[in-house]
């Protein structure tokens, strides 16, 4: 009988191996579609696309035997492959006017993402660095584009000193808030202006599918092609007023990461043993925790810095703390139905997100199971 | 040009309909395994053998160009579905000797997993529920083990009633607290006994990798049987004594669902716009709401009852709201540095677990980032 087993392996083994040359395959079609794309001009991330391709095999999946939601997992997983490999081939250059695109802080993790995204566009981009002041006069002289890219704390000082800016230069910034910077650059340069907020982290593989925030300064059709260059490199640009932006993203981050912080900081005091939790954990718990504890591998200025950016974090994070000491007066006095209550409420307010929201968890909890008890190490 | 876009296009179709015939494939294989493994009585699950699987895939991939990451990715998803798959051929039963299996609460979601179970494996299996309480001395008579499968706040109550069965049985629960009913199921039956808590959802497709908790109460020997039998289902089983299941699960779940508990009711009475907070997002945001959302599409008194289980969850939470008030005070101080500093202590605390904490999120956000923009309705 175990020969059987060993025979049976064996072929799953071919099967698998299968699987390797049908990826194989699939890139080497995907390089070519990044070429004719960036010749031709087509972003590199199209939803039709990807939701007509999705929804037939899906179709044959079923026809076949074969669980649909199996099938559009992995070919959700092979695009995001395809996407990088299809943005190895460069971008078609939108605006060749252009004269130089220069980003400062170009040198940080963001930075190093544009820079690059411009340069495979065919656009000259320089970068400069706290140090290059002495030489900036020489540097920003031909810039047609100005994008400010450093610490929230440094914005409003590198803003300042933007004042001699061709007339015709976009001037941009990628700061996690939008109001004070700006108001900062309008003040400072006369010409075109526009803030945007990369929502990603530096560590992305590819544009396609990743959201930018859009807040109008002046005169936004000088900036136009900016606009569809971004869209090229398949990112989604959403476009709102810098007070709508800075208000959600009190919520989004400021308070998010207050809470994050606070768990992390608590557990650390109580040294509650984490080898434990960890072996106790439901999958659950172990995402909540990883959610926790990534946190603090990170820049801890950079967490200082959105929190205490503005007094109105600040109140929010008050009211917050008032809906603690509510909540923990209902559990005192072992008033269960008011519990109850206080959850129905707040389930009417996530309305049908509640139920997608479980369902989407499922499919992180069951990838994150996936990988659990074994561990490869290469 | 375009042509030369459509061609490519359905080269690629092409493409991925033959990736649906290898899983058709592969599929079919791993159905025999199932069966030949329920013959013989080899656990589902098999570490090494999945090791050894994909560092070997992963080398192969390597040399064709193909990313390891991309393949060791599918390849989990595959065996995901596996699992699911094999466990169709249902399981050898470990001890034929057994009578009858009575899970009180086998009508319930996480009872009807392990009738399903008990019966895939050669079993008799009688469900009790709580109108069943006239015909218990007849359904319990000639049980070789009892499941007590209740919520929490009637766990004892139930263990109470059952002080009549044979001698020879083992009674078992799995209720998420593990001091209080071990307590009582000592107290009420002489024969073996043994505490259970499943720490999953009943929503598993599988039983693969899943992690049972197991704290001995007495006659652990007569037990073996059972613990052989979840095994072979494919679980992982961590032995814990009482005491120190409880206290973390103060941490993993009582806290932590108060948190997630605040921060929802939080965002309801502020009555922020759902909508904007969604649009605005970046992946880490749109988790944590997911996060946040999913508890309330839950049955809001399991959350009550985990809560209010213990006056040592609401001491945990006071010593937690302890700690906001002394971040909230620093924040207002605008002690940068004292923030700072307990940043690092905290990140001192989780250690290495930060980093990898930091890397597995990273994989969870691609892959909500791949369903992102285009939702299938099918």
């Amino acid at each position: 009988m175990p020969n059987r087993l060993t025979e049976l392996r064996e072929q799953i083994d071919e099967v698998d191996k299968e699987l390797i040359e049908v990826f194989a395959k699939r890139l080497a079609l995907v390089k070519e579609v990044g070429k004719v794309k960036s010749e031709i001009g087509t972003p590199v991330y199209v939803p039709e696309r990807e939701i007509a391709l999705l929804t037939k095999r899906r179709q044959e999946a079923a026809i076949k035997g074969v669980s649909p939601d199996l099938v559009e997992d992995v070919l959700r997983r092979i695009m995001r492959e395809s996407y990088g490999a299809e943005d190895g081939a460069g971008f078609k250059c939108i605006n060749p006017k252009v004269r130089k695109i220069v980003i400062i802080g170009g040198r940080g993790g963001m930075g190093r993402i544009f820079v690059k995204l411009f340069t495979q566009s065919g656009y000259q981009v320089a970068s400069m660095g706290s140090r290059d002041w002495d030489s900036a006069p020489e540097i920003l002289k031909d810039a047609s584009l100005v994008i400010v890219c450093v610490p929230i704390d440094k914005t409003q000082l590198v803003i300042g000193k933007l004042n001699n800016l061709p007339k015709d230069c976009i001037l941009a910034d990628f700061t996690s808030t939008k109001s004070m910077p700006l108001e900062e650059m309008l003040k400072v340069h006369q010409g075109p202006v526009v803030g945007l907020h990369p929502m990603f982290g530096p560590d992305i593989s590819t544009m396609a599918k990743q959201l930018v925030i859009w807040t109008v300064g002046r005169d936004d059709d000088a900036c136009t092609w900016l606009y569809n260059q971004i869209e090229l490199w398949g990112a989604r640009i959403y476009r709102v007023n810098a007070k709508d932006h800075d208000d959600a993203m009190s919520y989004i981050q400021a308070l998010r990461h207050f809470t994050t912080y606070c768990y992390g900081v608590f557990l650390a005091h109580e040294n509650k043993d984490l080898e434990i939790l960890m072996d106790l954990s439901s999958p659950i718990y172990r995402m909540e925790l990883m959610m926790v504890g990534r946190l603090f591998a990170q820049d801890p200025s950079l967490y200082a810095d959105i929190i205490l950016s503005s007094a109105k974090n600040l109140d929010l994070i008050e009211r917050y703390h008032q809906e603690i000491v509510d909540v923990i007066k209902m559990l005192k006095e072992n008033d269960r139905d008011g519990f109850i209550e206080e959850f129905k409420n707040a389930r009417a307010y996530f309305g049908e997100y509640a139920e997608i929201f479980l369902k989407e968890s499922k499919g992180l909890l069951a990838k994150m199971h996936d990988a659990k008890g074994s561990k490869i190490n290469c």
